[in-house]
């Protein structure tokens, strides 16, 4: 093997893209959704914090005062843990599954139990550990029905719950009519229950303190993106620019000649592509910026490249910024035909990633 | 922090998806693209070999005796340098950009000098140290134009490029004309050069002899993908069914109400969804398979589940497979309206990844 002496550079250079992730903003806008009502706030870090990395936002969170945090499966609760250390809860909404039990008693996880199965695996083979109850209150995903949970309730109330909990299905719709009738079901399904309970996620909190019971778990307005139309910006995204090119007319640019210019173009290419989660359908509405100037990305998305037209833009830019002040999660979504969420959660592995600290 | 001793468990159970490499596929796939033709047989193992891990991928590909390989920047170089060691030599498509003249040295890269602006920072800050020349024929995203090329030419071989090399826009459809457009222009520009040329990736080894020259360089046949459709498959993903539910007539199924049941229907909720590369835009069109029996998605993708229709099914299956020997990454692909390389490099950091050793 080369470098015995650990003398290959760690430091990337200038060839990758840099995407910059704000944990002041993470902060202000978990402040911002505490603030909305008198429920506790929690906070989801799911998928790897919605992309932006659990070892550096679980820990400003908790900082900032997060007290109950929550993850998809098991394994990410033990990543957390690790950046946490004791004390703060850590939920698993996958409940507890066949061959966890290991791991959700090492990392003291509590699982949100969502079937009869769950709450007997979880019994036999983790006696007195705590865990939450999952309801499903309309949306058939995830957690107990109605009528399960109308046969099972004394028995798992027995077993003292930490939390019960439902999720909603329309929540970034304030006006639809699955909002009031899920919110009615938790209510029924929860009557005479003394037991902390927790319907709202970001919507949900937005939709009014009706729908906040003891916990709420704000998710991706944590990270900037819709329904929290109020959320400041959290990530930046800069490419730099590999090189730049006068097209001709008539010429084509990219896989399967999918442009061809119309006028003289300069074209940048730039070192980010599909490979970095720069989901591929986003090609032919894309743009980014150029020091605030809009610039239309063509030709088809690349492994690891885009091609743009720069030829509005004055002098050589280094870089064309993908997300930032000109550009939100939810913009390019909408390049995408997807969701804010999506953009986030596929942020690529390739970035240079820096952390601007919470103080 | 928790566990000092290190007692958090490392192996993750069963509630995480399990990605299975197979390595000895890669190798057979590399080996018949080598059979295709008398030129040296190189190998892309660019972003993360195509999501299927460069420190798994690189030294197999290696033992079965590539001995050129590419990335797409000189980051990623040096990730493969610290899995190959010394010996193989590995070319950087992005070329030498300002900043990674430390990188490319240290890790010993052969940067593939894509302008004029490259080559000077080339030779000024590594000079005599080995470089390639990328020639654009006709793609117009990146190389040396043919004007910039006839200008530069005598000055850069000169300086001795240890290979010349361009990149095909259409190889995946044989009887495009630009196929032998950019053939010829390529041609015309290494007329009389003593240096060994490539053009051709996957899709130009399959359009025969003409466009091997010295050097091929597969990437996305190696994986398993179009448009190498002799290609052995080489992932398979199996997701874990996280409880099952029966919906009734009139129900609905996921975010937004987007699945109304007109049947009763059993439901599984899985544990993967866009957060792991399950591109979101799959949704409508996608299905699984429950020991070979092709089972539709229903509802929208979640970041971290996927709800299936498995009315069909007998018996409570434990996974459903997503890819595999029923559905390849290209069928997969369709479902989401893109290409087999994105469902490839999509491929999500949360899953278990098992490698089948080629021996």
């Amino acid at each position: 093997m080369l470098d015995p002496a650990g003398k290959l550079p760690k430091a990337p250079g200038m060839s990758v893209a840099q995407l910059t992730i704000d944990l002041a903003a993470v902060v202000a806008n978990w402040r911002a959704l505490d603030r909305a009502g008198s429920a506790e706030t929690g906070a989801v870090v799911k998928a790897d914090a919605y992309g932006l990395g659990i070892d550096d936002v679980g820990p400003a969170l908790a900082k900032a005062g997060a007290r109950h945090f929550f993850v998809a499966a098991a394994e990410e609760g033990v990543a957390l843990r690790r950046a946490l250390g004791p004390g703060p809860v850590i939920y698993v909404f996958s409940g507890h599954m066949a061959g966890d039990a290991d791991v959700i008693r090492t990392a003291a996880l509590v699982p949100l139990i969502n079937s009869v199965d769950q709450l007997l695996c979880h019994v036999e083979s983790l006696p007195g550990h705590p865990f939450g109850v999952q309801l499903d209150s309309g949306m058939n995903r995830l957690g107990m029905e109605p009528s399960e949970w109308a046969a099972l309730r004394d028995l798992a109330l027995a077993q003292k719950p930490e939390l019960i909990m439902s999720h909603l299905a329309c929540a970034d719709e304030p006006k639809h009519p699955m909002n009031t009738q899920q919110l009615n079901t938790f209510l029924g399904m929860t009557q005479d229950v003394d037991v902390p309970r927790s319907l709202a996620a970001t919507g949900g909190i937005l939709l009014g303190p009706a729908y906040h019971f003891e916990l709420t778990r704000p998710g991706v307005g944590l990270y900037g993106g819709l329904p929290f139309v109020d959320a400041v910006p959290v990530v930046t995204l800069d490419i730099p620019v590999i090189q730049t090119r006068e097209v001709q007319v008539g010429e084509s640019v990219g896989y399967g000649n999918a442009f061809v210019a119309d006028r003289v173009t300069k074209v940048a290419t730039i070192a980010a592509g599909y490979a970095d989660g720069l989901i591929r359908a986003m090609g032919p509405r894309a743009a980014l910026t150029a020091e605030g100037v809009k610039v239309p990305v063509i030709g088809r998305v690349s492994m690891d490249m885009l091609t743009v037209d720069i030829t509005d833009v004055a002098g050589e830019p280094e870089s064309l910024q993908m997300l930032g002040a000109h550009q939100s999660v939810d913009t390019v979504a909408e390049y995408a035909g997807t969701i804010g969420y999506e953009v986030l959660t596929s942020l690529g592995a390739r970035y240079k990633r820096t952390y601007v600290p919470h103080t």
